[in-house]
Order: structure tokens, then sequence, then C-alpha cells
């Protein structure tokens, strides 16, 4: 089934805002075994929308828009749906009553203006809308168009995604297509054209599955999509011995998951010692739920002061080896560890610039792991803004613990 | 003019992942006077493109794309163009040497695969990227389509980034028109609907400028877009006094420059000892370039035993108020201003979920300010999800700060 996402609203193509609708619907359908073929944001411009429309009308078997059902001059899209397809708006008289009831719960009457919201295109059905005053709707097989479905929902996130899930998945539950399984593996320490070279002999051998390599700045994920879970099993089969110990983890997770279980399953805990990464790893650890069962803290010392009244490092010693070196990760991870009483420890400082520092260049930086068995260092130099290096920089610190976990 | 965005991958459609590149190419447009019709993200599927650029061909006279220009398999943005413009793919020399040139500066050879990056249509123009392999493409009146520019760009933010700054403004300066002007100013501590009733009437009378209102977690903005720079200036005017304490900063800034800058115009610094936040305050501080001359650093404790060993705080004192209290946050803000020798000190406690502890309901947090005149503490209980109760307890926090500094 081809099913395309429409955003609307013309604050989607001229500020920061992004459409995070289309990703709670797409994530909502992939449960379905279906999923967008595209996704358009298009502001409220009665010409660029019925372009858009008629477009969508030619292609598409499920048109989902959201937005632009509001009481403003601005909102048209039932309105326009209702002109392409040569359907006339009549007011609904229950989408009438639950409007005047909202107001009323409310101590209020609706301004006319709003009576606009009730007005339903003959031939499509209303949606209701529990938590705000637009309903929706639901127009299978409009005139000219049969097999066509159309769900118009608001463009506010918390009324599209109750409607969408007490009314439109039950209705599309009778087309959903068998459920497409994936299997993700998450790769860590390889570059993305040295995985794509590494793997390419064992994808073209699972070549009926639907593969995509995807980098961001701390990992890599192989996807792979099939209607049959026995061949993404084969396949995983098939890419461990290929990937050994750079593959990081399956499924959902991701690389701070990976290690934060691997230190859970040994009974082992971790403490950091940030200077360079400034939070960014802790915080990336405590965004998932359940770390304080291995994580215990990070002491995040940007200055030298700081690094002596959290860590009791010696200024001086400090100053002598410089903030950004070798020792210097050495002795945050072995400090962290021992005040903390961690099993392991990440020590970490290094430049993110804008300018060199002690004589360290922009990218530099130095990673120790502090543990049972010792310590050892990593240097790195790397390219890329400051939060780029501070998020690369986080992610070689775990992966460096990570392997460790798996020796 | 009318301009398209296409960000292709199918990661778009079916991850979380976000087209962040078109926001950012939407406001250098804006700069020039110029922005998009309509942004479309589709998957890396052959039949979907070609049928993309096609419909595109015909509606638009710049279109802009972003991603499909690697070296694996599923990247093939000029090959398409090439193919429905009729246009052969020939190595460009000078693109095959940059590229050597960028593995070589590696120590490392590039793999076989990579070599299909050189390629560029006939008639087209390479653009150098210099932070990475993949040369972006400046296509201008390609065959049959006379007064069209495709621009072809990298998916990789920094990549596509410095492309478009250097060498595809330039171009298309010549075309831009009137620039058009923003005025932005950042609000804090007031919800939109508020913010939207205290400001009509202001804004009616600058009822000539563009406003829109943008929430997210951590502010709400204020945006006003016009083409005379004094038009804007004297809103500004007028809006100061209506905003009071609440209007945090104007221009490009946000809560935590203004924060910083803030205490470094005072001469004043910052420490933290966050329990709830995990991390996250720091992390948003030093992302910021400079931080440090403001920012001391951040006792991340996440575990009683983390609070005793970074902060000295009594395991069993702390078990008798509560982890999740008033007397908690105090003592951390407490602590930290006096280890880390700061003129200010927050100090962080409550749950983020995703269960009640000790007492305290999800969404309960405790935020402590401890500067020269005193300690305050203010409770809150707010809706969301573990990652957004952390984001808004963060910005609570840091403009609990803001406001003592402005007082």
């Amino acid at each position: 089934m081809r099913i395309e996402c429409i955003a609307i609203g013309t604050e989607l193509l001229t500020t920061r805002r992004v459409d995070t609708n289309s990703v709670w619907l797409g994530e909502r359908l992939a449960g379905l075994g279906l999923g967008f073929h595209r996704k358009t944001a298009v502001g409220d411009s009665r010409e660029d929308l019925a372009a858009l429309f008629r477009e969508a009308l030619g292609r598409s078997e499920l048109i989902v828009t959201t937005g632009g059902l509001g009481p403003t001059f601005d909102d048209f899209t039932k309105e326009l749906f209702a002109e392409l397809l040569g359907a006339e708006l009549v007011e609904d008289a229950g989408s009438r009553a639950d409007m005047l009831a909202f107001y009323a719960a409310r101590n209020r009457v609706p301004p006319q203006v709003n009576f606009k919201q009730a007005l339903i295109p003959v031939g499509a059905e209303p949606l209701k809308n529990p938590v705000g005053t637009a309903p929706g709707v639901w127009w299978q097989d409009p005139a000219g168009h049969p097999g066509v479905r159309i769900v118009m929902l608001p463009g506010v996130p918390r009324e599209m995604k109750c409607m969408w899930e007490d009314q439109v998945e039950p209705r599309l539950k009778a087309l959903a297509g068998a459920p497409v399984h994936t299997l993700r593996m998450v790769v860590a320490g390889v570059p993305e054209s040295n995985l794509d070279e590494r793997t390419r002999e064992v994808r073209e051998r699972h070549g009926h599955l639907d593969w995509t390599i995807l980098a961001n700045l701390t990992q890599v994920e192989l996807l792979a999509r099939g209607s049959d879970p026995a061949d993404l099993e084969a396949a995983r089969r098939d890419f461990e011995p290929v990937l050994g110990p750079d593959l990081v983890c399956l499924g959902d997770a991701n690389l701070e998951d990976a290690v934060l279980a691997g230190l859970q399953a040994r009974g082992e805990t971790l403490a950091l010692a940030e200077s360079m990464t400034g939070g960014l790893l802790a915080s990336r650890l405590t965004a998932i739920p359940g770390a304080s069962a291995a994580f215990q803290g990070s002491a995040v010392v940007y200055t030298v002061a700081a690094k002596q009244a959290l860590l009791g490092l010696d200024p001086v010693w400090l100053e002598g080896v410089g903030t950004v070196s070798e020792p210097c990760a050495i002795a945050l991870a072995e400090a962290a560890r021992q005040r903390l009483g961690a099993t392991w420890a990440l020590g970490i400082c290094g430049n993110a610039g804008p300018d060199a520092e002690g004589g360290a260049p922009v990218g530099r930086f130095y990673v120790a792991l502090a543990g049972p068995g010792g310590t050892t260092v990593r240097t790195h130099t790397l390219a890329g803004d400051r939060v780029e290096l501070q998020l690369r920089c986080a992610a070689l610190a775990l992966d460096l613990l990570r392997r460790q976990l798996i020796d």
C-alpha cells in the first residue's frame, strides 16, 4: 500500500520547527506492517496545497494530513479536498454538539469562526477530537478514487496522536499487510565505507532483504527489512562472525544501552570524570531508564580548580603535564574510580575548540579507562565542530569500555 | 522563485531521524529573501526518487537535494538526475584528486567504491567538499530545463553547511530578492497561550510584520519577519516593557547563552550538583564555546554514594530527608557552591521516572539556587517522558538563576 504524509503549516517551512508528527505516525504504521513512501511539508498556501493534494490522489492509496483543520483564515485542508473531489461541506451535528460541550465544560461559548470546524465533506466520516475542538476526517473511496483513503488530522501532536490510536488504527487494521520485520545491528569503531565493503558479500547473499546503512556521529546501523523473521535470523547468524567485536547490539538498543547492560550483567559499576565532554556522556547514560543500577556519577571538571575540588588532583602537577594530555586523562579516570568506588571509570580530556589549548589542537582528545586490571589510554584526533567532537569523544569512550567488557 | 528541498534517505521515513538540514537551509534562504515552497523526505528507492525528481523538474526553479551522494549501493542522486536529463556521468579529475588528498592526509587509501563519488554529470559543476569525500553538484540550465538550477549536497550536516555557505550562496546571490529580516525574542517562564494573549495587542499594532509563536520544552520564541529593519526595531522597543523579565534574549541566543553572558558580565561563576538531570544541564552549558569562563563544573551524583563521595553529603541524613526532597536540593546546591568555590550553584534532584521513587511521583523535582545572599528552592511537578522532564527541569533551573542575575 502506497502511503504518504502531508504536514501542513507555513511554520514548517519558515522556522526551526520540524515535523515530528510524521515520525510518530511512521512508527505506528510500522507496527501495522505499513510505512510512508514519502513525507511532504507544505505551507498554508491554497495553490500549493491544492497542487499537492491533486498529486497525492494520483499516486497514493492512503493520504495522511496533519494540520490545517483549525478555525482561522489559513486553515483549509477539508475545503480543498472537498473541492478537488466535488463534494459539498455540510455541518455535522455531532461535531457541532461536541464543540459546544467542549466550550461549555470551560464555561465559554465558541467564537462564531469555530463552527467552520464542524463542517465535514459529504461521503466522509468525522473523527472525534476528545482533547480539542477540531474534528478530523476519515474519507474512504471518495468519488473517482476507489481504493483511496484520506485521513485528515489536527497538527497538535496530543490531539493527532489520540485520534490516530483510537479511531484511525482500528480502521486501518483490516488493510494492514504482513508486518515488516527489521533486523537492526549497531556497529561501533568502523567507518561507514569500510563497513559497506566488509559486509557486501554477506548482504548480497541475503539480497532478498532490504538493506540500509545509517551512520551518525556515534555509531553505524545496518538495517535489514523483510517479511519472514527466519530470513532475518539467518542474516543475523551470517553477520555476527563478519562483524565480530565491532557489533555493539541488536534491536532497539544503542551503544549506551549495550554498555549499561554489559555492566549490569557483570554486577559492575561505572564512574566518569569528564572535562572535554562536559557532562554529555553522563547525560546520555542517564537518559536511559534504570541507568542508576550501574552508573554512579560523573565529576564534570571543566576547570583546574574543579579537578582539584571534586577529584583531588594537584593543580601544580596538572599545569605541568597539561590539562589536555595522556597523564591528565589517566589521573581523571583513576581519581574518579577511587573516589566513587566504581569498578570502572572513564577519564576524558581534550580540546573541543574553538581555539588550540595548551598546545593541543582542536579535535585532539584523550580517553583513559581505569579498571580492575589497570588503566589504558587512547589518543584521538578528529575533525568536527564543538558538539560533534563532544559526541564522537563520548562514543569512543563508551566503546573503549564496551570492548573491555566483552573481552 | 519556486524552490523546493528534497531530503533523501530511507532513515527519514523509517526511523526517528528528522530532516534538520532543510531547517538550516530554510534559514539561510530567508537571509537571501528566498524560501522553500515545499520540503519532501523520500527513501533511497530508485523509483520513488526518479518520480520525485521528475515532478520537481516540472515545478521548481531551484531544487536542493541533501543525501544520496555517498559511496554505498543505495546512493544514487547524481545517477538519477543524469539519467532523467540525458547526461553522462564522467569522472571529475579535481574531485578524484581531492579524494586522494583527503585520504592521504589520514594515511589511508580510499576504498575502491569511493571513486564513484568523483563522477559528475556532463554539463554540471562539482562543488568541493572540504570536510568529507563526497563532492556536491551545481547544475544550472540542464538540457530541456532552462532557468532551472539543481543543487545536490551531502546529507552530513557539517559538509552540507560549509558547501552551501562557501559555494552555493555566492551563486544564488545574483537571484536573491530583498532580504527578509527577523526579530527573535526568547521568552521563559510563560506558557505559549498566555504569551499569545499578553502580546496580542502589540502584535496587532505591528500587524504589517509576519508573526509566529514557537514553543518547545525549554523556551518560547516570538518571531517577527519584515523587509525593513526599522520596523523590527520599533517592534522590539514596544515588546520589551510587555515582556519584562520574562524576555530572556534576542537574536540567535538561547537561555544557556543568556545565563553564561549574564555571569560573565558580572565576573561571576556557576557550579552544579545534578541528580535528576544527570549531566544534561552541564552538557547544555558546555556545548557553548567559551563556557569555561563562567562554568566551573558539575557533580553528577546519581547515587547516594556519589553524593557522599563528590560532595561530602551524609548518607544517613540523605536517607532521612529523602533524595527527592527540598532539603536534598538545598544541600546539593550549598555543597557544590562551597566545594567548587563558585558564586552561584544550582542543586537539582527529582524523579524523571519511570517509577515513583521514595514517595516522589514521576515529574516532581526540586531546584535550589545557592548564592551570595543565601539559598532559595523551588518545587515543580510536570508531565512528560524521562528526557522531556530532564530538559524542562534543566531549563527551569537556568531560568531561576537568570532571574536572580537580572534582579
